[in-house]
């Protein structure tokens, strides 16, 4: 995955001083970038045997959707609040200052669903963890969550160290 | 597309009163119905020859990924304000109250480009003919806009009248 993480817009200053962003439009923007990072996604995603694929708004919906067509799965969308027409689940997670909340449907996964999570990127995996909480407070099952980058600095992984989490690329 | 139909949620007053929201993500979370989306969309994209698909943030990114993988093209996000991390053009369009802004990287798309763009909902056409703007501003040719759902009342589709329009659900 070396030419992938060659390929990372690393954009300073965004979206505020300090924080050096990782653009991955670059890599959207390449057919055959794209199409080997959801190659890749899928043999990963293939190893946990998933029954649906849910994707993190708004970047997570790009992976989680071509992720879910390829493999034929349903693709669940985790939104941010108020954006889900029917009745949802809820969970907080803390941000820099204060928090936000992330909803799924509530009839969006039943007991017995596997469950694969995909987003773009692992930071502190507050996002991640409570998507997590979200499948589970449904009765499915977290088989295993992906990213195409990781912040390892962050030690995101420690946070989600009780699921199967694959990577693309480490930064 | 007799089938889809009947798969669609309207959920009443959502967001505000007196709208019907058409709720996609049952059509989503059916693999063989997300599947077959996917398919016939990839179908009408290839009729215009396309070099990128351009997906429209959010439900957008969903539809216009997975049709970008299966046809193995690069996937561009329109995204809203703000969002986009470097060099942007913008557009405006206007909302109920109001108007928002459109967002695409100034390097996503070159002359010579043949873009299809993708959303799940055609209501007044005012967020595609935006983005129809766009695309046309980097010197790209705008091919073809597909969409999910047509609310043929509001005649969008008149809006978009110099473009070809296609649809998979008239409501």
């Amino acid at each position: 995955m070396q030419e992938l993480r060659q390929m990372l817009r690393r954009v300073p200053n965004f979206p505020k001083p300090g924080i050096s962003f990782k653009d991955i439009t670059p890599i959207l923007n390449n057919g055959e970038a794209f199409t080997s990072v959801i190659d890749a996604l899928c043999g990963l995603a293939a190893l946990h045997s998933p029954t649906k694929i849910v994707g993190i708004e708004s970047r997570g919906f790009i992976l989680g959707s071509a992720v879910a067509y390829a493999m034929h799965l349903p693709f669940v969308p985790a939104r941010k609040k108020g954006k889900l027409p029917a009745e949802t689940v809820q969970a907080r997670y803390a941000l820099e200052y204060g928090e936000d909340v992330l909803e799924m449907h509530k009839d969006a996964l039943v007991p017995g669903d596997r469950v694969v999570v995909i987003d773009d990127l692992l930071a502190t995996g507050g996002t991640a963890e409570a998507v997590c909480h979200l499948v589970e407070s449904l009765g499915a099952e977290l088989s295993g969550l992906l990213f195409l980058i990781e912040l390892t600095e962050l030690q995101g992984v420690k946070r989600l160290a009780s699921y199967p989490v694959h990577v693309l690329i480490r930064e």
